[in-house]
Order: structure tokens, then C-alpha cells, then sequence
């Protein structure tokens, strides 16, 4: 899954990977840094898989308060 | 564009999630996490802003030692 930083938060690492690109010569906008996550999950379909990870989301991997997530499933 | 540890390199970060969840009561498999980068790059066709983004990666982004990139394009 893909957890990034919601529109509007404060985001200090993408300003970092923006100034340093710049620097460096690279006539960017704006970037914005979040996580990947991958992750092996049983579930009998997909419509359960997704359910679990979106669990796992709400409970570990996101902070529902500045950040947002997505999920891509892939058949094993 | 994505950047993940490579196969093989110790991920900490993903154990440390593997763990959580197990304990959380997750039966997940290995968990892998690494970064996602949004950018905004001015370019004339997509293969030109592929080829930046990929100059981007090898200069800042991704250390190739460690970790590997995957560039995904969208139009704007």
C-alpha cells in the first residue's frame, strides 16, 4: 500500500527531496514523500485482502489524522 | 517514483512492521517498506521526463547499493 501525506500537511521531507533537487539543477515542483509498503497477506479473495490491509491501515500503517493511503492488491 | 530496500538487504523498517502487525494479530508474511516520491518535472515527451526522473534517482533519490527505483509517469 501507498500512504502519503494529505493535501495541505506540512510535508518536511518532500521540501528536502525539492531544495536538494534544485540544487542540484533539476527545475522540479513541488514533491511530496510518503511510504511504500508491501506485504504478503492469506485471504480467500481479494475483496478480503483488501479488507485486512485497510484494517492494518487504520490500526499500524497510517496516520488517519495527516495521512492518506491506497491499496494495490497482486494475485500470488 | 518508488524506491524499496533491494532483495537480500536487511529491512528494519519492515520487520519492525512485519512484527507490529503480528502482534496486532495480523498472520502477515514479509513486509517490505521503502518511499514514495510525488514530483512535478516540466518535460517535452514522457521519455524525456522519465529519462530526468531516472537522473534524479541515481543523483538523490535511491542509493543504488541498497535500494532499487521504479518510475511511473502520469500526464498532467
Amino acid at each position: 500500500m501507498l500512504v502519503r501525506p494529505k493535501a495541505g500537511i506540512l510535508d518536511p521531507q518532500g521540501q528536502a527531496v525539492e531544495s536538494s533537487l534544485r540544487q542540484l539543477g533539476f527545475p522540479v515542483g513541488e514533491a511530496r514523500v510518503g511510504r511504500v509498503v508491501d506485504l504478503e497477506v492469506e485471504a480467500s479473495d481479494p475483496a478480503q485482502a483488501r479488507a485486512e490491509v485497510e484494517q492494518m491501515c487504520h490500526r499500524l500503517l497510517a496516520n488517519p489524522l495527516i495521512e492518506s493511503f491506497e491499496i494495490e492488491l497482486e494475485g500470488a
